[in-house]
Parts: structure tokens; sequence; C-alpha cells
């Protein structure tokens, strides 16, 4: 322990990123409850804020689908989005490697622009820092975000509501941005070719909050990809997670890339997919909600809750096995995001 | 134009880094009158928030007086609280470079929470990434914060209420922290050390703005020194500002190290001084408030406002001649914070 180094894994989403905040970060800090969620809760007089933090290290910094700065804004509207809140303001805070060009750094901002009008959130304020050439690699941004909580209760972190016959829902085909990322490093070519699937997703959340009050956990699955985001869900919960291996969206490229290169779409990074966790009641609006947004349009139900293998998750494979699955041990793919 | 590339000058809080933030972010992401400021001051219902971003790539990462956490905590709190908002919640953005002793986070961490701890803030939220062994130099920090606008109006940012006459008060020593910095990174020894004088300025700021209402502007003197925040606030004002060498308190040790080096302290960096513009009337209370703190027994009135030389600054330097100071043109120290 004593001569410990930080690994690739402990930024990788998965169990020791998991021990690395318990350990370091939660046993330092405290604030146990609002550091394991996407965006801490807080009060201020009338209002309440969640407040979210990322920084981006993605490589490569331009990719099929978006680049680093599109990235950067994305990400951190979903935290924001995904914890009930309305994503309002941005800052930008840059780590320029010396040399960088001013082109590439321009088209990145241009980018961050255009998503953050777009998902009509404000960049606000910002912090530029350059290092000598070598000392970084290329860009890193970090932004993070306020958003307001609305007085309805949408306070949905944690998944204390959910039960047993809930149903689970994802917003489309898992593991595209964890794709696009590796094709881009590995010079593969797809035809056509798969695009990272980053994007705001305030708009749609906020369209289902607003027509459904069947939402019991929301949480968007990025780096640890749809697994982690389940078994984290079921850790300690009363109720297990089943899934079926049929249901859940995955593109026919995904799915061979995968097989050839040996990776697995439900660890895959994604950046624009949402995991809800719904009453078996609304389930079918809300998937029909999300169908009809351009953001959901391939949204499937893909699992339950249940009573049985209670704090576990399962999968029911395509070939009629079961799988159990757990969280990543180590990193598959370093700099995703 | 076309094939320009990212200056170690574009991170250095002087012209270079000006023109960035002109051309780049408030260009695309708009705002200017919220980029240019410490922090970006948003309102939320009746609240008004105050809103900042900062990373940190100190080198080193342990120096005399502190290490990357405390600056970190240090300087984003600094920035919000000359703002005139109270500091209250810290994220924390993390970028460690495999193989960075897991020791070394854990000393950086603790730091952090002590330093929050004593400033009254807390740290709510985090990320932690991780690149490959020489894609970045041990470790970056980003910490974001929120500040709450007290309701007495305490909006000062932008010295628009500057005028002739009025006082400039610094409390105490300039450019310990560059100097410790520098001294660190060329194995200088000084005896007894030189300290950086990284500290979390919101109580002194507060005890200030409590017990007068004579402060008309407010920054905390950091990358660019004090010289370049005197520089920003004439810069399009109908006043100079003219300051006395003789008043500056610069230590001996930061002196000496400036005249064989080839240093100006004026431009050197600082993580625990305040610039502040006071009307005449209260100057000499606002003083008398700042010696009686512990970060602030070394203050002095360092110069006035005038209605001569407008958006100039110009000294009187201590052999008697008068210097006129601009903003530094390039890097002095990469990294210095």
């Amino acid at each position: 322990m004593k001569n410990d180094k930080v690994l690739l894994g402990h930024g990788s989403g998965g169990k020791l990123a998991a021990e690395l905040i318990r350990n370091y970060f939660i046993g330092h800090f405290g604030n146990p409850e609002v550091f394991l969620t996407d965006s801490a809760v807080l009060k201020f007089g009338d209002a309440e804020l969640a407040f979210t933090t990322d920084s981006y290290v993605v490589d490569p910094i331009f990719f099929p689908g978006g680049n680093i700065g599109k990235l950067a804004v994305c990400g951190t509207v979903n935290d924001l989005a995904v914890s009930g809140a309305e994503p309002l303001y941005l800052t930008s805070g840059f780590i320029l490697e010396e040399g960088f060009p001013l082109l590439q750094l321009e088209e990145i901002v241009e980018c961050m622009a255009k998503e953050a009008a777009s998902a009509g959130v404000k960049i606000v304020a910002g912090d530029t820092k350059v290092v000598p050439y070598g000392k970084c690699d290329k860009i890193f941004i970090n932004t993070s975000g306020v958003g307001l909580m609305p007085k309805k209760n949408r306070h949905i972190s944690f998944g204390e509501k959910c039960k047993p016959g809930d149903k689970i829902i994802i917003n489309g085909n898992i593991g595209d941005h964890g794709t696009a990322i590796m094709a881009s490093r590995s010079q593969v070519q797809f035809n056509p070719p798969v695009l990272s699937d980053c994007s705001a997703l305030n708009g749609l959340i906020d369209t289902i909050l607003k027509n459904s009050d069947g939402v019991r956990f929301m949480r968007d699955a990025t780096r640890g990809g749809l697994a982690t985001v389940l078994c984290e869900l079921a850790s300690n919960r009363s109720f297990g997670i089943s899934l079926n291996e049929n249901e859940i969206p995955v593109s026919e490229q995904v799915n061979g890339f995968c097989e050839i290169y040996g990776f697995d779409p439900l660890y895959l990074a994604n950046e624009g997919k949402v995991v809800i966790v719904a009453s078996a009641e609304e389930s079918d609006k809300i998937l029909n909600i999300m169908k009809a947004h351009p953001l959901g349009q391939n949204s499937a139900i893909i699992g339950e809750l249940g009573s049985e293998h209670a704090k576990q998750v399962t999968m029911k494979t395509s070939v009629g096995g079961n799988r159990m699955l757990d969280l990543l041990a180590g990193e598959q793919l370093p700099r995703i995001c």
C-alpha cells in the first residue's frame, strides 16, 4: 500500500475508481451522500442547485461524431440532467500543451459554444493554463456545471425509490462512443462510420420528467458503460437486476467490433445514453415518450428489478444462459472521455 | 495566424492570455461581462451566486508553504471572495498520471480537506481521470466554486465605482509565492525559507466588507502579479494609477532573489494577496482592519487613483524616477499555479 501508485484502472469508473473515491476523497472530504452521485444537490435559500464537475482527457481529441469540446459540454450537462436538475451554467477550464495549434483550439471552442447553445446552457467563466511541450497531451478540458432543481420534487439520484417490478429502459444503442474512439485509435474504418453518441440529454430527460412521475432512477452510462451503472445501482440494495441481452440495443457494427477486438459492449463508454428505472405502470408510457424524441428513437426496455438475487445484476444471454455482471475490475479503455 | 500555436505566454495572465480570452472564449462563448472577472455572478430566483473555475498545474507540486492541493482550494476560494461572495462549495477534478504515488495523492487530498475546513467551504463533488504515464505531469487539479452573494450589495468586481483619490491597499508582501516556486525549481536555499503566501482570504475580506462600505474594487494578485491587476483595472478607465515603490511591501529575500535572477516582484505571482481600491475617507479604517487580521499584518497603502495619465499605471521608483507599468508581454514563470 505504502508504495502503491495510480493505475489506469483508477480512472476507469470501475472497481479501482470506486476504491479511490471511497478511500481518498470521501475519506478526507466527507460528504458521501453527494460525492457518489452525478451532482451534489445544495440548498441556497429557497433554491436548490445541482453542482457537478468533470475533466475530459479523451484521445483522440477529434473523433467521429464529436471532439473533446462537445464531450465536455454534453458530459457535464448530462450529469446535471440525470440528477433531475435543469442545467443552466457551465465553467470551462483549459489545460493546453505549448505548441497546440490555435486553429484546433478554435474548432473545439466553437463546437463547445454551439453545443452549449443547443443544450440551452451558458458558459459563464473560464480559465486557461499552458504547460510546456510534453507536460500534457494537447488539451484537457474541465467543465463544471450548475443547474436548478425544479420545485417539483425531482430528486432521483440514489435509486432508493426503486423496487422489484420496475423496468429498466435505455434510450438507444450502447457502445457507440467507445467504439468510435477505439476505432479512431486503431484506424479501423467502418462503412458507414460508427459515430460517437455524444449528445446533451437534458431535453429528452426534461420531456420525460414533465410527462411522467414514474422515473425512479436515472444515470448516464459513461465510463464503465451500462453494466457499471446497473452494478452500482444494485449494490447494497434489496433488489436484483435482470437484463435480457436480446433486448439491449447494439448496432451490428459495434457488435462486430467487440467480437473481433474482445470488448464487451456492456462495458463500453457511451456519451449520450441514459439508463432509466421506471415504475412498471409508467414504463410503456415513458418508453413511448422516449421513442418520440430524436435522441430516443431506438429506446428499449432491457430488463427489470426483482426480489431475487439481491444486489446482483444477471443477464439472460442471447443463447439462453445466465451471466452475472460485475464492476469493471481494471481499465478497458484509458482516455475514453 | 493560420499556423499559430499555443505559447507558454497564453497561460501567463498577461497580454497573450488576454488576447486568447478575447478572441477565442469571449468570441465564441459571449458573456464578456462575466468572463473577464474572477467569478460569474448569476441569479437563481431570489439568490445571487458567484461561480468560478481554475485549473492548477503548479510545478513542483510540493513547495515551501504549500502544495498543489492547498493552492487549488485557496485559489478558487479567493476568486469567489474577491467577487464579494461568501465561498460555500467546491468541486475537485483530478487528472492523474499513471504511476503517481498514492501516498502523495493522499497528502494532497488531506491538505485540501484541511484547507477547505479552515476556509469554511465544502468539497461536494469530484472527478478523477487517469492518463497513461508521460501524458500529463504527475497531477493537475481543477477546482470550481460557488458562493452566495450577500443581500447587501457587494458587487465590486469591475471597478466601475473607482474614482480619483481612491487609495490602493495590499495585505502584505508581494512575490512570495513566485519566489518560493522558482527557488524550489532552481534549488536555491533561503535561510529562513521563503514560503508561498498561499492562503484563503475569504475571512479577511469578509471582515473588511462587514466593517466598511469603502471598498470600490478587489482582486487577488495571482498570475501576472500586482502590476497585472492594476494594469487591467486602469485599462479603459478615466483614471490613472500611481504607485509608490517605497510603500510596496517586499521582503528582503524576495528583493534579493529578484535582483540576482532578473525578476520583477511586481509581476511575481501571489496566492494570498488581495489588492483593494478603497475610498479616500475609508482607507485608513480599512488599512487598520487589515492590519489587525493575521493575513494582513503587513498591509500598506501603496498608491492611489488620479485623474492624470488615464488608463495608465505609473510608479514612483525608490530612486525618484517614474516607471510606466504594462501587462506582462510573455511568460515569466510557466506553471506557477
